[in-house]
């Protein structure tokens, strides 16, 4: 598979050049969905207008809802108007929704307005809810049941109506009033006999309020294995959040995370095809950030220049201390943050937490002390072994701690925990590790 | 909902105290399964062994199954073994087979000898394959179809055999011969005409061979969105892989990437019922590697000790120094590795990858670097503004080019991208970074 898509892509490539539009449309017929998306997000932008106008129309539809977010917003603005809006009334509600985010405001209105009636009363209410909450991402269209059908009625409805809909594997049960009174899957469905009533089957399943947060409802839908239904704050029916809505939500949020964890906000398109300018952007804020505020070390390390310049030898451990002391704190937190956002940690578990972290860097530190005071004490002297042992438990000790509690208080706070991870914690190591590094050697060595 | 949970567990452990059976029995009877899995999984192993036996017989198998593999070893072991038996035979064979790896051997041999011959036949074949293949997460229990079917066909052979498989949401097509001719989705079934052949509803997805790796196989199936269909090496259909599945095995992943990018092992279970030297045991090695590794920067810097002697500043800029080459590494690393996770980027690609890093690094040394020459120019003197200047345009570039190149290369020699992340690049860049360092500072200051 790998090998065919550098074919393609050298197909592709030399037909653009002899702009052999027949072939290129062949070829374009040809691609499985999934090879069309990899070959057009590896093009740049002004080929990918051209190859994705070859696309069949149904075909079109089901790539161009495959895109990163990014290289939608950048195929929408490079595309002819009138293939802009036909392609628009085509999306899904939820896709459409999803876009209009990453359009100027004035192309996302006259988009809006150009919609058909009906595709039109399905988006505008979806832009009423926070980018980040469900409202945003449910899927509008669904089959709804009413409590005296049979599992062959709903059979029946799903066979004249389910083509409209985004998903028909969870079908929800309601009044009149559109007040939810259960929910059926297509699978229980279809095992049932057709004369049971669909109120039988009903089974237990998530329902998220429309208002609440994307990603937690996400994670909610995998905890359950299955969609979740919506509803408003008065609890009636107006949506469904489909699994595989719930796989990208989870995807775009782990983008995040290890984005942050490494110290860069995620670039939201393929790497290979993002300029390097919008690299730097994702990485030069944090980079500074962090840089500035590693000049606290420069300040520490000034106050005991004078130890340092009485004993040289000091300074050969800095770099192993807070690399050490970092490692530690990373490795806490990066433990915690991915407890809270598997829920299996809440922010009140803060003492429970950080009863944990002080025992585990303890344990740590007082190994690592063990064999820094050993090889200390056995290449240099054993007073240094001394200093060495003691800074390494304490480092330990204290980076475990501040490493298990930052994602906790973040989270209180309303920060993104996955901020919290490596490169901040690493910053605060740094200069309090060096503090108490100086002050055991000042008052060990006596200098 | 987080209330609830505590109060659930309130009751619980007074219940338990109490020793009130009936009402605990009662208590665990009206939980959601979601909630059970929560509550059993935060009490001790003992206390679980017996909640676990109090729940309803349908309901113990559906939480069991969403246990996270650790637990799941654990109960199985405090359970009476009648009771193991029993829910052996009612687990799904896919959960079968991930427990018995759970397990010591014997005990995994004797109930594979205990089970009935039906089951056994689908697990055992299961075993042959590597323990990170498709073929021990796949699903075996599936409905297969014939090409002559019409949809209405199809949907009777649902009725009358859906409820036995995992999964009835695709639905292969295959001759005599178990070759796989196609593949049809519930949906699709129940949204056609029911005359129609299930050959014209037949759509393209995911196949995978049961030997290839279910973390490639379940991104593939989160890409199409769509469950896989599993062949052996003859191409013959003989499993599902479901997006239920799927999700699992990603979820396994990334709490394995996450960990590993933290400097740690995943702790297979939650994070406050694991006892403190489980996590010690996942932490402690890397940090011993690391800390060991870091004896290089100790040794690099004895190398120059007369020029830290003879210019003291020197020392001040260490740990910004080290610190800024760690984080500009982690920051290209990150980004590569999850590229490589979301297929964006192949190993084949590292001249592209390494043309685009030397830039980015570049760019944001030459920014770092100008603001380093003039504060530490107009602080200390020009002299040592040019060295911090150029040490942190060299250090950036270069840490930006090997960590974008260090998880290709892992890939490449088979290890995981994520364990070259983080800590392994700073502890190279500061060791790097420092002989940088130093070699800039004798030049331009003459010590």
């Amino acid at each position: 598979m790998p090998e065919t898509l550098d074919d393609i892509m050298t197909r592709t490539s030399e037909l653009l050049t002899d702009r052999d539009m027949a072939a290129l449309s062949t070829l374009m017929a040809e691609l499985s969905t999934t090879d069309a998306v990899r070959v057009l997000e590896r093009v740049d932008s002004s080929r990918r207008a051209v190859l994705f106008r070859l696309l069949p129309k149904d075909e079109a539809v089901a790539v161009f809802e495959r895109f990163d977010a990014t290289v939608r917003g950048e195929l929408f603005e490079s595309l002819r108007s009138y293939d802009v809006i036909a392609l628009f009334e085509e999306l899904d509600p939820d896709d459409r929704v999803e876009l209009l985010d990453e359009l100027p405001s004035n192309v996302a209105h006259r988009l809006l307005v150009g919609l058909s009636p009906d595709e039109r009363a399905l988006t505008a209410p979806m832009l009423g809810y926070d980018r980040r909450s469900v409202g945003r991402r449910m899927s509008p269209e669904f089959v709804r049941l009413r409590t005296a059908a049979t599992a062959g009625d709903a059979l029946d409805a799903v066979r004249r109506t389910g083509s409209n809909a985004e998903s028909v594997y969870l079908l929800p049960i309601t009044d009149d009033h559109r007040t939810l009174l259960g929910v059926v899957t297509l699978a229980d469905l279809a095992t049932a006999a057709p004369s049971t009533p669909v109120g039988d089957l009903s089974s237990d399943h998530p329902v998220v309020e429309a208002d609440s947060s994307a990603e937690e409802a996400a994670r909610l839908c995998f905890e359950h294995r299955s969609p979740a239904v919506v509803v408003d704050s008065e609890q009636r029916l107006i949506g469904i959040l489909t699994l595989e809505q719930s796989a990208r939500i989870l995807e775009e949020a782990e983008d995040e995370d290890a984005a942050r964890a490494g110290g860069s906000e995620p670039l939201r398109r393929p790497y290979l095809s993002t300029p390097v300018l919008a690299i730097v952007r994702s990485r030069v804020v944090w980079l500074l950030v962090l840089a500035l505020s590693a000049i606290l070390t420069v300040q520490v390390l000034e106050i005991f220049e004078h130890a340092l310049a009485a004993v040289v030898t000091l300074a050969l451990f800095i770099p192993l201390l807070t690399g050490t002391g970092g490692n530690t704190g990373s490795q806490a937190a990066t433990t915690v943050t991915r407890a809270l956002a598997l829920g299996d940690v809440r922010p009140r578990d803060i003492a429970a937490v950080l009863f944990r972290e002080v025992r585990v860097g303890a344990t740590m530190g007082a190994m690592l002390g063990t064999l820094g005071f050993v090889i200390a004490g056995l290449v240099y002297d054993w007073h240094l072994g001394v200093v060495i042992g003691t800074t390494l438990l304490s480092i330990c000790t204290l980076a475990a701690t501040v490493g298990g509690a930052m994602p906790l208080i973040a989270k209180k706070i309303g920060v993104d925990p996955a901020v919290f991870s490596t490169p901040f914690i690493s910053t605060f190591c740094d200069a309090t590790g060096l503090i108490v590094y100086f002050l055991i050697a000042k008052a060990v060595l006596g200098v």
